[in-house]
């Protein structure tokens, strides 16, 4: 059976006041009433069955999940005591998969992203479950052909075609600087690394145990006794001493075979209050509102956000992004966003801890 | 016996989020926790017994203002249906309080402007009280010494000295253009006009029944059934029949004798944004907060204002006056601040009834 796990574990400091240690990104409802993780599992209707569908995410979001996610079976949640880095994560969710399920594919997907159009996004998925029938010993990774020479991601280099839109990969590359990032693109080989996966539930764990073995033994335990451990303190020593590490450092870069499919997709990242902006059309002004109430009068340029009626005005002013929640409000220069993320990190201790 | 009437019945829409039709500029705790009206209060501490403290305001903030005042007793708050301008809510009282002192001294305070020092303002009410003294027939309105051309303000233009730091008033001049303003204050000889006044009761009455008989018969009649129709559609309906006029328009430049004594105070009408933020010490990025919870990393020149305990957090801007109330935020250029009154007043309807 086909099977999808979706990750989504993630605090994002930088869509603060928004996101906060209890309200994280993938759930904040900014997408006409919908939330990324909803965005996620829309897109895989269709492609998976509801009671197929899994998600990994952090122990104290799986009642706000468990409602964002109404057709998923509460035991498909799987809460974590704290966050151990993807390995360890999508180790957790192979070993309570196969448990269910010895034969099972296993598809992985992140709820950090915008991925459009649709009918794209499924054609790649078919193709990366069709390269795992045919090639059942090997990991799929999926690659987004790049539209720009992007600094901010990791990049796939793709070597021998084994199928239509499907490679081997050649390499896994870091970040690259803007030279580089641009011969990538300019090279047609290189892909954006998105972090979504597909394979055979027995080959992840075959590679889990023979690369991390560890972490492979601990998550086996962990998985066998989950029902009766979950959200007990014993859960979250056993996590505590699980080795942090990436599933590409820690299985993909050094797997024995590696394939590559080519998801031809409008890919956003959702990191900054920037894309976020980006995800909608501008008005004539070059306004977005993200807002049930709000008002520019004499603006250009601005980006306003509030998931409440709480009524923004902003008058006369240009360039701004103005979020407001229920709590906090940020005023700060559009093409300066960034540095919210800084601002949260480094200065979270005048804010007080309520504001985290 | 001394009586002091604090008008407080504007509602200010320049101070918009905050101020609003159920919670006017004089009665926001923008000042330490203290309201307009609370300065005011305190002001006449020393001068007035708190049981000859009167205040006229809107019926619909009485409760507001008896909460903020709780020494002052309930049967001296005066609550109008409807505004009917400076003539009639001076003439009210008047009526109210002669019936309760036939020989009384009467002040009048309004509740718009921030006053000091404390000791030249008592200085000065001191000189209006002996002038009345003197001059028993005579109004007594305070002249504040122009510290600047201002066009904003009513001049009162000085003629014969009548006693040390006391005139006749020659003339009252409306506002002036910016070059008549440089005269007036080049001159010495001319005051802004303060709205504040000091009388015999019995000489307002005489001057109000000559000069407005048919609001005096009115506000007579209203003031000896006061107890019992105040709050009643029977008041509503007498005051929806006054004649609307200032009491300098009205009165004043008509009166057979008027004294102008001289207030040598700094004088801050609160009428924007701007000038709240001027009553307050700027840090030394020149940036105001009036905010019990604000934090402006790398900005200069920005005005922070809220009441609540809204964390507000600007990042790397300048010259903003950003302003929380709970259910509403303003963002304006800081230099722009008028503009705010012009919103509210032609744009309520978008806002919706509930932001007005």
């Amino acid at each position: 059976m086909r099977h999808a796990v979706i990750m989504a574990g993630g605090a994002g400091t930088r869509l603060w006041p928004l996101s906060r240690r209890m309200r994280p990104k993938q759930l904040l409802r900014l997408f006409d009433g919908a939330s990324l993780l909803q965005l996620v599992r829309r897109r895989l209707a269709g492609l998976f069955a509801p009671e197929n569908i899994w998600v990994v995410t952090s122990a104290a979001y799986l009642d706000q999940v468990a409602e964002q996610l109404p057709d998923v079976p509460r035991d498909n949640l799987i809460g974590e005591p704290m966050g151990r880095d993807t390995a360890n994560a999508i180790g957790l969710a192979a070993h309570l998969l196969v448990r269910r399920d010895r034969d099972a594919t296993m598809a992985v997907f992140t709820a950090d992203h915008i991925i459009q159009p649709q009918t794209r996004f499924a054609a790649a998925i078919q193709a990366g479950l069709e390269a795992v029938e045919r090639f059942p010993q090997s990991l799929v990774t999926f690659g987004i052909t790049p539209q720009s020479p992007h600094t901010g991601y990791g990049y796939l280099h793709r070597g021998e075609l084994v199928a239509p839109g499907t490679w081997r990969v050649a390499e896994f590359k870091e970040k690259p600087t803007l030279e580089t990032a641009r011969a990538y693109l300019a090279s047609g080989e290189y892909y954006w690394n998105s972090g979504m996966f597909v394979w055979r539930v027995e080959a992840i764990l075959a590679e889990l145990e023979r690369l991390l073995p560890e972490n492979a033994r601990a998550l086996k335990r962990l998985a066998t006794d989950w029902e009766r451990v979950a959200g007990t303190p014993a859960a979250a020593a056993a996590f505590a001493q699980l080795r942090r590490i990436s599933i590409d450092f820690g299985v993909m870069e050094h797997a024995r075979s590696v394939l590559l499919v080519e998801m031809t997709c409008d890919w956003k990242d959702l990191g900054s209050w920037a894309s976020v902006a980006s995800t909608r059309t501008a008005d004539e002004a070059g306004n977005v509102t993200i807002a049930p109430r709000a008002m520019i009068v004499d603006g250009r340029q601005n980006v306003v956000i509030s998931e409440a009626e709480h009524l923004v005005v902003l008058l006369g002013v240009d360039d701004l992004v103005v979020v407001h929640s229920e709590d906090a409000t940020l005023v700060c220069r559009r093409h300066e966003v960034e540095r919210v993320k800084d601002l949260v990190e480094r200065r979270r201790k005048p804010f007080g801890d309520q504001y985290e």
